[in-house]
């Protein structure tokens, strides 16, 4: 059953989402007598939500006075991948005040990595960043049981499973945290402000070590059952194709990923076919899906034979989801993301293709606009969600 | 955003689902103080949706009165298939009182079969069955806008596209109709009164001359940015496989379903592979997915195989689509569920084999217990949700 948002959320949401604002403009906004908007407003006040900004300009009669975020308030946002971590804190509004990325080792365990996130948090406070925390959100790379706030079963996360990553954060730094999936953050984010603005039905593809999907559905992220909702990378699309890391053969992400995609680059090095590959592996000693990005922007066969190969078959996968779940929109993004315009093209011409055209009359598929920042963005939307929703 | 349910909606519907209940019952049931609920009884007895049921056996204290849904109410269910038409009429709690089915051809056009359906609602009428409608809930063969009750683009029903079929039923019966897709409303029938009782999220998979799938999630049908989510029939299976009717090769309904199984089961009779299905040719002149099935029952060796490759690609399709959506059952309905348990263990062997085992973990793949009565059951449900939700 649905169950109607409460006044203060949609008050501190719009506030989040649309800056100063005056009490009149508001009382208009969210259709609600003006004596209840300012009670509830009194109240957020009080609570220390929000801060007084001033007077707004006329509209003819009394002058309104103006409302915002209270500008104190702070939120950590954590984007945990395979062989990173990225912490951002923002403001109210979402603006990152202070950003630190690291490469790291995902598999060292849930102790190891989650004291040096509270390390880089706390060297934010010694810096002044924020006094404390109003809420933490966190993206981590495995199926999550998101009511409980630990991570399920991940397959690359050994040590993690069940791990109380929500319990550890709370504890060390007094605040309510939330903990999803990393493509779950990724799509928020790029849904708060990135390429899929308002958009309500649409997937994001998340291409990197891995390949994942985040499912928004009717304005909601769908997260499943058990929490592993948009598993695509397991899907089957050969099956006399190579043993994937599951056990199971011909999984997407054991034919295109960017583990595979280095694979691949390392064998076309060796193999003779591609001298653009073999140079970099000269001088380098070793071959990322990067190599194969670059070596194909300039022009390099069997670099742009490679990408096209994996855009197909990321594209089939794509269009049997298009017929299944009639999206209103694709986005592209991760790590690999930057294998940019060929992979793209490849992909938009077998979900057309394949696709009936009443579900891609249209379709737009397309990159992601946050890149990097998008899943840092998205925790912190889910971070602020949830110290709004607790505003009561 | 989430709208809450009206409190009418919510007693309305429970009155449907579970009978007669006690005005005592239904304050603490629907939490709602007492005063507020009787007021809307009231208001419900008046407008003739609610009436008396007498006294409740004592709790101790002054006896609470029964009330039930108005026994008067009537609700038409129609489930148009590609070369049948089914017509239901129902009380309140939707227990059928009358039942038609008729085979027909949905390419006759929306104006040949409507009538049809206007012709039998009329019968019915003339029968004593009603004396008006209530809502009507009306199933196709094809995709749909829900919002504008209308049939978009379906590729077997020409001269359908856009017809303004809820407009038409609205005028001729003079109450409200809505409009969906046929599995859709078998989806929710199975939900209602079948093994997917009170589920969540889950998969209701129709195989019948082509095959389609409901998409449960959250507790709502999902249908998709253009009506047209669960085109699964589409979803290439075999990239050198046959043309199919929507143009592409290898779609897993040019494959697997009615019309290609019979397509395969007489090329197997002509061939010498079954003679059961030869005999059965010889006596009939024509062989159709049920010779398959009884002649598999029977022994035919070709016949069970032919069911397990079928079953062997559908379940191929769900795996992908268990790893996609992390449903918490999948349901097989349509005219060939009649396949049976051949086809039930070869989809379960596939999907348990090829999907991550935090997903299958806990995953019933099971027949649909409503079987032909699930498409009028949803659309009756539908209805009466439609009827309830004007009940201002």
């Amino acid at each position: 059953m649905r169950i109607a948002e409460p006044l203060h959320l949609r008050l501190l949401r719009l506030l989040r989402d649309q800056g100063t604002v005056s009490r009149a403009e508001l009382a208009d906004r969210l259709e609600i007598p003006r004596p209840r908007l300012l009670a509830e407003l009194d109240r957020l006040v009080g609570a220390g939500y929000i801060a007084e900004a001033g007077m707004a300009a006329s509209r003819g009669g009394r002058r309104s006075t103006l409302v915002e975020l209270n500008p104190n308030l702070r939120f950590a946002a954590v984007d945990l991948g395979a062989s990173s971590v990225d912490v951002e804190v923002s403001n109210g509004r979402l603006e990152p005040i202070a950003a630190y990325t690291e490469s790291t080792d995902i598999r060292s365990g849930p102790k190891v990595i989650l004291h040096r996130v509270n390390e880089l948090l706390a060297k934010a406070k010694a810096d002044g960043v924020y006094e404390r925390l109003d809420a933490i959100g966190i993206g981590v790379p495995g199926p999550v049981s998101f009511r409980d706030g630990v991570p399920v079963s991940p397959p690359i996360m050994p040590g993690w499973d069940r791990f109380p990553v929500r319990e550890l954060l709370t504890r060390e730094h007094g605040c309510p945290a939330v903990v999803d999936n990393d493509v779950n953050i990724m799509a928020i984010g790029e849904r708060h402000g990135g390429v899929a603005h308002s958009v309500d039905d649409f997937l994001f593809v998340k291409i990197g070590t891995g390949i994942g999907c985040g499912i928004y559905l009717s304005g909601e992220v769908y997260r499943g059952t058990d929490g592993c909702a948009g598993d695509i990378g397991h899907i089957q699309v050969d099956s006399h194709g190579p043993m994937c890391s599951c056990g199971n053969v011909g999984c997407l992400e054991a034919l295109f990923s960017g583990a595979a995609l280095a694979k691949d680059a390392g064998l076309a090095a060796r193999g003779g076919t591609s001298p653009a590959l073999a140079e970099r592996l000269a001088a380098k000693g070793t071959l990322t899906a990067r190599d194969v990005a670059e070596a194909a922007s300039e022009g390099d066969v069997t670099c742009i034979r490679l990408i096209r190969d994996g855009g197909r078959r990321l594209g089939g996968v794509l269009a049997g989801l298009v017929s299944f779940a009639n999206p209103s929109m694709i986005v592209i993004g991760g790590g690999l993301a930057h294998l940019g315009h060929i992979l793209l093209a490849e992909i938009r011409s077998v979900v057309y293709r394949r696709s009936l055209p009443l579900a891609t009359g249209n379709l737009p598929v397309v990159l992601s606009e946050l890149g990097p920042r998008a899943g840092v963005t998205g925790a912190a939307v889910l971070a602020s969600d949830l110290a709004f929703e607790q505003a009561t």
